[in-house]
């Protein structure tokens, strides 16, 4: 098993972000909470090409903190796209046969609309008067992204993490939009730990002196240091115990440890690079907003969940890895259970990797010959 | 099995806690660092009666935030010391064979010398300037505490967490100050993960704009958000998530839930009060004092750790709980190990109990039948 690395080249070459208009005044966006946004920006960019019968796109919906550029190089920069060790001309999501559409979520902060726009009705940003967010309205935006592409119907809906729930959403409420549902290290229904672990990571932002009540952005401050401070907590969750021990053990930084309080084990400077990096990417705002959908989601409370699906049914395929303790295989078997109960389609595998929740992102033989596996048989179904 | 609830009754009445100075500048403190320390003085509580051949005594080391305060009531307070489940009449710990001295630790904030302390030299708080400690250094202030007590030997030495890991090196370096060592929940050499835990709570410490480079004391300042951050971080890690699932679940803090980015989970609720409460105990400095102690301890990476133990063997019981994911059973059998092939007598019990880490504080049955009955076998060494 290798892992995903800093610096590699991508088989795809240099792609684009690309901007589209999916809301507008006359077409607002609905939400779940009741509200509406008037506008709806969504960067999104697409690998391969849409054949003509319009049916071989497969969408990609990203965890917490990933955007658009899941895959190929931009222009100048050295890395690619957070999964590029799965999409691509030969990789499990083999952009020779699939046309892949990769879009920034709603409430993010990288091209997508969110906390952080411009409200058009006070011409500042909205900071914490941007409706709340639910699943469903990530959907929506998807959706409403599918519309503007002219795709009817996606061969396949993948994701990992809190994608893994937009997909499950997504099945549920409009099983039509897709043939194929892969939902990897995700959950239905946070645990308590769960939330308190997001919850933990909220405090450190919003008791930021920058926070400012979330009027940051005006007021020229950021609250930088709790949003470290929540990304470093949340990295901790994303290994496994295993994996920290055998990465870093108790090693130094640099040389022999040296007693103080700064940087000296070599986990303390993982854990501030990750911080730091973290910092020119991401919105505090987004990061509250995008971390609270999670923990209301609970989609099987409603009785009437699977009834849609049931009607027009789905093929699953859902996998967890035995080392994540963020999303435990218990998470994955839950949404198993509902399915099967439900006389769905579904094929579960539990992988073997050290990597804990990470696995999801990285190239682990097993994950990825699985799920080529299961996207060959859509690609039979439309050949 | 039941937990140690807010309120009870003690039947060790009413208790106070004393101060000694167990080190003045004719007799200082030299540390393990090369620093010295030319006042010390030490809060401590004691119950029960020192009898003649003033072999009876048993210490009590506390874990990272805990205090001189470990059983009785004092006058006019509602909730007894924190460990009064373990010690007292007819408990575990009983205070009608053994008389048992806590004492607050070196670097604590609870009476004992500390960095909010006063500097001798500067008639100002320590802060930065208090040495870092080693947990050779809490050894010395505890002997010191011993010296004015007038006990040359206990017939245990007790601790959990932390407290267990004081009792460790005790034993390790003057064993033939006590003829038992009772070690629970606690490890010998901390993970990546676990320093991973440690080190984002002293960031959330030294980044809030309160901490103003530790001379918080002098400016009038707290970091009280970032100490309650890393109180409610460190409080995720202290129960299972079994736990955590089985006291809060997803339920509301009260009737249903109702989405905000505020207080809605009963779970996020619990922690916000943990977070809160710790504010009006506990010192800022001393959490990352004492926190960084545990990061560095790996006392066994020195090869003649051993010697003097096994030239005068101690007596060990070493008890770990199944769903402690802080502490896991298997730092414990690190600890046996070492001790086991040092030909030590050693006895090693994993208690099932649901609460994780916690659970070395609380009444757990077959973990109190296990110390009550390894400390009836010292009770008929000394009769």
């Amino acid at each position: 098993m290798r892992k995903n690395g800093g610096v590699s080249v991508s088989s795809l070459g240099i792609v684009e972000t690309q901007t589209a208009t999916v809301f507008d005044p006359a077409h607002p966006l609905r939400m779940r909470s009741g509200a509406t946004l008037e506008n709806v920006e969504v960067a999104y960019e697409t690998y391969g090409t849409l054949n003509e019968a319009r049916n071989n796109a497969i969408y990609i919906c990203h965890a917490l903190t990933g955007d658009a550029h899941a895959a190929g190089h931009h222009e100048g920069e050295d890395r690619p796209g957070w999964w590029d060790n799965m999409i691509g001309p030969g990789k499990p999501i083999d952009t020779n046969r699939w046309f892949v559409v990769a879009s920034n979520i709603l409430g993010g902060c990288r091209g997508t609309t969110g906390p952080s726009s411009t409200n058009p009705a006070t011409g500042e940003p909205y900071a914490l008067d941007f409706p709340l967010l639910d699943m469903a309205d990530f959907v929506s935006v998807h959706r409403g992204l599918a519309r503007h592409l002219g795709i009817e119907q996606f061969a396949a809906v993948v994701g990992g993490s809190l994608g893994g729930m937009q997909v499950l959403q997504w099945a549920l409420s409009h099983p039509a939009d897709m043939g194929r549902a892969l939902i990897f290290a995700a959950s239905s229904r946070l645990t308590a730990q769960n939330i308190a672990f997001s919850a933990v990571g909220r405090q450190a932002i919003m008791r930021d002196s920058g926070f400012n009540d979330g009027q940051f952005l005006t007021r020229g401050t950021k609250p930088s240091k709790g949003l470290s401070v929540a990304r470093m907590m949340a990295h901790i969750t994303y290994l496994s115990e295993e994996a920290f021990q055998e990465k870093f053990g108790r090693s130094a930084q640099q040389g022999e440890l040296s007693p103080n309080f700064g940087i000296d084990f070599a986990v303390e400077s993982y854990l501030e690079h990750q911080g730091e990096r973290f910092l020119s990417r991401f919105d505090p705002l987004s990061y509250l907003y995008l971390t609270r959908v999670m923990d209301y989601f609970d989609p099987f409370a409603d009785e009437k969940a699977l009834d849609a699906l049931i009607a027009d049914p789905v093929r699953f395929l859902v996998v967890s890895f035995d080392t994540d303790w963020r999303f435990s295989t218990e998470h994955s078997r839950r949404i198993v259970r509902h399915l099967e109960g439900a006389g769905l389609p579904t094929s579960f595998r539990e992988i073997h990797s050290p990597w804990g929740h990470d696995s999801f992102l990285l190239e682990v033989e097993q994950y990825h010959e699985t799920v080529r596996a299961f996207l060959d048989r859509a690609g039979e179904e439309i050949a």
